[in-house]
């Protein structure tokens, strides 16, 4: 950083540049651009001026107090060590379920042009975070990883009109924070999709199995997939008398069933959505259904006369047979009260919940408590690709791991202290003076055979301070080293759990 | 998304709700906050009537033409699958080497409070992205992940006044793009960095050591590290004459050497910097040198005299012992003319250089050629911390390996088309009609052995078709069914290399 003597000194530069400049004839605009530079150093210069607690003290390290908030912005955190070894272990094994099941990742930039995301959230738009014009174009951070795997698949014509690609990265929205809940502005999303034309429910049965088998390896206790199809829902909407310019909004009320009880979400579709009484009463009877693969019958039965139920319904059918070849169906509930916000969806809907056993020790209170809510949750998606190429459409169905909830679930089942966040194998200590660059040697050895191997970075350590770094550390081995070890060109390795040593000769390789 | 009917609906609902707030007393703030949505809804409905081609006819899927840029923006790209590949298994080199150094990793957000980032980059501050003021923080987009780590360790006290930590990141910086040379303007950096106060040299080395690892590692080809102490430069600033408060605007002309010639850089120092011809030359005579241990001696001789020089040789020398226990000498360039533009460096500063061998079959036209310039980059800053903590410094040292350039280099010397991107080891084929759900079950065997496996998503597939995507997938092995297959219960496996086929029995575990 620049203190106030070299900004200074940089103005100088600078107008004696613009000098040159000038009485070289050079170009109006080129000498107007310097000049622009010139006035940016004079503004910066300024700062120092006015503010005693500038950089030039802080550089010059008189322990000036810093004049500015030390913190991340609102909605955001740091990870530490030992969050991130719990992050990244959760990370891994979400990659290695993907990899089981054939995916490649694609990365897309972590913002887009503002108009590729404008009106694909709904309400929602508002929470979108807009960079600033600075003179280009005008770009806003992504909102989810779907729309822009959208964009990509839709700009790169018919090379991926087939493909099964995941993604694990951070996504933005400018929410109410809420940090207990693990509701961040940035956070991490793992998406995984299939785009193409397929027979139907196959892609979408190999997605609820994927979800099943991540929340497994994933150790986060029992869960439920629950599932829906939006077809049904609209086709049981129809036969109910709901008129069709309202599914949607009555769509969303439905969806807010998980946290609300029915008296409240009827009262929502009647008195503030304007839907009569016994319409929202028939809607009733339906939403309480849930169960597995006996609710097609049943709903065959009560909606086999609306063509677009029964569309739904055969694809139910059908996936249901595919579940069964997959081993997923003792996961599914099959819940006519799921709807999903998101307005893109068109085809099978689903959502994971967790189901987290009450704290060892103390009694459940509710039904409801343990339940951290949704995990995970996605659907079919057909014309979204389709708004970004014009005609062509490209099928796509895809699901959606929240890290955050997972992680805090998992947080909760473990005592963050005791997370080993390093790798290191191998400890290397010396007994005794000038044995620094001994133990360099040692590691470098150690290094080259790809063992994880540190030392304390002072030359005349005592040994038990080394021990104590072992210890805290939780690293397996120690090779120590003393005057006689080095005399007989051996090595004492020391097993930190059951306290053994053995003395083994050190055979160094020659290069 | 929305459609314009949706909107209207929600604009009609909006609009029951706040009469029904009216109605009942309700708070004025309360109506109001109403009123504000309602207006932002009727805006929203605005845009669909002032545009023909909005979301509603995109989303009723009618093939209407798009109205948009369908890019990214300037200075960003996506990441194909192939290519992704390549990135993720240098990212996963990179960190194998990070952590055989004991590093652990920590996360920072993306952007951070604009106050943190001010005044850290000097001129290079107005390539700084900053977020629009939407209600809220002012916040940037982070232009590298040292100026984050200095803001954590300063930020945690005395918890993390020791640490090793490496981080791999998108940073973000508006300069001018230039994607043939891989230069973007969002881009990821792999940095290492160590803080704490230690005995001198030691991490230094270490960092050093970790540089030839990681570059050896990524099988770049050849490549040099060139080292210089920043004290060592001031001092001989000092020695030839050089006013003290020119010091950084001459370092930054030397920082110029690795790409221009000394004529032009000695013009910039006495025509543009107000530098006398003779300081300039003197300087010329220094900056000309380079070479291994020897160097040290050398400037003992020529510098001795200057104390601010004599502490840099000093560290050299101890650093010079440190790496010859390393085993790096053979990669160093004690080299004067390396200045490093960044202004924080307080101590060593080094930057590997990639020396790339003419393409294969051509004659090397200059020495410049295949020289890729500088893929690695850092050196020691010991105030950058005290900056955000006020009275506590905490020295640090580290490097950063700029991606984009290893990521060039290795595209030259591979063919990406041959690249396998999936890793699915099994492809599950059938021979005859109605055997999707069996082929299921077989892969569902598979998933449950951690085996990464695909199968065709279509009833009844050609076999041919079927080996056709082995064939382009790299997939090494096959396994076919057929009517016969099942009824005996067994499986053909074919190795997909040899072409050889072996007949096993399925047994299907119990559960």
């Amino acid at each position: 950083m620049a203190t106030a003597e070299e900004v200074k000194e940089q103005i100088n530069v600078q107008t004696a540049a613009i000098a040159a400049l000038k009485k070289a004839n050079a170009p109006k605009d080129q000498i107007q651009a310097e000049v622009k530079k010139l006035l940016d150093l004079k503004a910066q210069y300024k700062t120092f001026a006015t503010n005693n607690n500038g950089n030039q003290k802080a550089n010059a390290n008189t322990g000036s107090k810093k004049n500015f908030t030390l913190k991340t912005p609102k909605g955001t955190k740091d990870y530490n060590d030992k969050e991130m070894a719990v992050r990244e272990k959760i990370f891994n094994t979400i990659k290695t379920v993907f990899k089981r099941h054939g995916a490649v990742t694609i990365d897309t930039p972590v913002f887009e042009l503002k108009e590729i995301l404008m009106g694909k959230y709904g309400e929602d738009s508002k929470l979108i975070y807009d960079l600033q014009d600075q003179g280009g174009e005008l770009c806003s951070l992504r909102y989810d990883l779907t729309v822009p795997f959208a964009r990509f698949v839709a700009m790169n014509g018919s090379k991926y009109q087939n493909i099964k690609r995941y993604n694990i990265a951070k996504v933005y929205r400018r929410d109410q924070p809420s940090v207990a809940r693990g509701r961040m502005r940035e956070f991490v999303q793992c998406d995984f999709d299939i785009a193409g034309v397929y027979e139907p429910m196959v892609p979408d049965a190999e997605i609820v199995r994927i979800m099943k088998e991540t929340l497994t390896a994933l150790e986060i206790g029992d869960f439920t997939i629950k599932i829906n199809h939006r077809k049904i829902l609209d086709g049981m909407f129809e036969f109910c008398g709901v008129p069709k310019e309202k599914f949607r909004t009555i769509s969303s009320a439905v969806d807010k069933l998980d946290k609300a009880p029915w008296e409240e979400v009827r009262k929502e579709m009647v008195e503030l959505k304007g839907l009569p009484a016994e319409v929202a009463d028939k809607i009733g009877t339906f939403v309480v259904c849930k169960g597995g693969r006996e609710m097609c019958d049943f709903l065959e039965e009560k909606l086999g006369s609306n063509a677009t139920a029964m569309e739904g319904i055969n694809d139910m059918k059908l996936l249901m047979t595919y579940l069964e070849a997959f081993d997923v169906l003792d996961k599914i509930s099959f819940d006519l009260s799921l709807a999903r916000g998101l307005d893109y969806y068109t085809g099978v809907i689903y959502e994971a919940v967790s189901i987290a056993p009450p704290e060892s020790g103390k009694k459940k209170k509710s039904d409801d408590e343990g339940n951290v809510g949704s995990v995970s949750g996605g659907g079919r998606y057909d014309n979204l690709v389709g708004m970004f190429s014009g005609n062509r459409t490209v099928p796509c169905v895809g699901f959606s791991i929240g890290v955050e909830r997972i992680f805090s679930i998992l947080l909760r089942k473990m005592k963050l202290e005791e997370v080993k966040a390093n790798e290191v194998q191998v400890y290397v200590c010396s007994v005794g003076k000038g044995l620094l660059t001994e133990k360099m040697k040692i590691c470098k050895e150690l290094w080259d055979n790809d063992i994880k191997a540190e030392f304390m970075y002072k030359a005349d350590p005592k040994l038990d301070k080394q021990f104590q770094v072992c210890e805290r550390e939780k690293i397996p081995y120690a090779i120590i080293i003393g005057n006689e070890e080095i005399e007989k060109q051996v090595v004492k390795i020391k097993d930190q759990t059951n306290k053994e040593s053995v003395v083994i000769p050190l055979e160094r390789k020659k290069k």
